[in-house]
């Protein structure tokens, strides 16, 4: 299926089938959430692979009881750095200085932009790191679509219990999304029937408004 | 090509060459981030679109001089919903409404989701708007790899700056992400010849740590 016919194809999926995602499929998407780009190349996230039932089941109460965390075959938890650490910073560089071979100097400029970003306040890195986190998103929505699998994005769930319930805090991390693939449950899905809602491209993109210009 | 191609195709392109981006291919663009999800649906994000040569001028000493800003054909400002007001919760229940021929009380869960976020901190909320549109940046970026269009994504730019320039204030809008859209001029590029830099997939992609599963 072309790019826009699988972004049309998807919705976000209220009720799947229990079917399971084949491994092929789940690879896909997972490289093009690795491929995603991210301000200064640093990928500031960490995402979280659930497929145990007991586990999902843990999970469910928390997503206020939504049915696709058990339904869906594979739950992936966005979690963004809650700070960018020097550690963290350090181990980009280095990263960066072996698979382009660089030495310091040259990789003084990416550090150096890196250090800026540390330098915000707390809450303005993690929020930082959270919008590089929704690029990703974009990304493995899109290839989820391009799969034909089906993809629900949540941000209903409580984050201090879910970050509680896998440790974040300790690890420097905290849930901002989940995603939840699986198939669709066509006949049981009240959204399935439904039109797509998007506000019209004229609204959406708009022409400069810019009184000085000549 | 085919979407895994185009996303290690794609890279952010430092250099272009000043050649448009055709009509055609920037419609699909278009469609991408129109049609990428949000949370709620509610798409609280503008994007501006410049194509004006003066007005190019006048952005690039605010990003940085970043060459980008003239070079590209087609410079795309996302900008963010600095509040979900009242107003813009009416418009989405009412668009929703009209597309899925809903009444007002079946309406009512969508305009409760919606007031949830529009209770939080105005400061929160633009920051939700924010990760939202960078779902479709996510969007934009696949498509314009599909395309076989260069896209250059920057958050370099002096944000409020650029917000006075286009007089976001009194619209509501904060800047937040420039996309450039063009075509690399690969021998005058420095990142042209580098390999892609990303984080390890067993770094990336965690199995979860729970203690107390048992």
């Amino acid at each position: 299926m072309n790019f826009y016919d699988a972004i049309n194809w998807r919705y976000a999926t209220k009720k799947m089938n229990g079917d399971a995602v084949p491994k092929e499929k789940l690879d896909n998407i997972f490289n093009a959430i690795q491929m995603a780009p991210t301000s200064i190349g640093l990928q500031p996230f960490s995402v979280i692979h659930v497929t145990d039932p007991e586990l999902k089941e843990q999970i469910q109460p928390i997503a206020y009881g939504q049915s696709q965390i058990v339904d869906g075959s594979d739950i992936l938890i966005f979690t963004a750095w809650d700070e960018i650490t020097s550690e963290r910073i350090n181990d980009y560089v280095k990263l960066t200085g072996e698979i382009r071979d660089l030495g310091e100097e040259e990789l003084q400029p990416v550090r150096n932009m890196a250090e800026g970003v540390a330098s915000r306040s707390k809450e303005d890195q993690f929020n930082w790191s959270a919008r590089q986190a929704y690029i990703a998103l974009g990304f493995g929505l899109s290839a989820a679509a391009i799969e034909k699998v089906d993809a629900t994005p949540m941000e209903g769930f409580k984050n201090e219990e879910l970050d509680e319930l896998f440790g974040l805090p300790e690890q420097g991390l905290k849930s901002i999304a989940i995603l939840a693939l699986g198939y669709r449950d066509e006949d049981n899905d009240w959204l399935a029937p439904m039109k797509k809602v998007r506000r019209p491209k004229e609204e959406l993109f708009v022409k400069p408004e810019v009184p000085e210009l000549v």
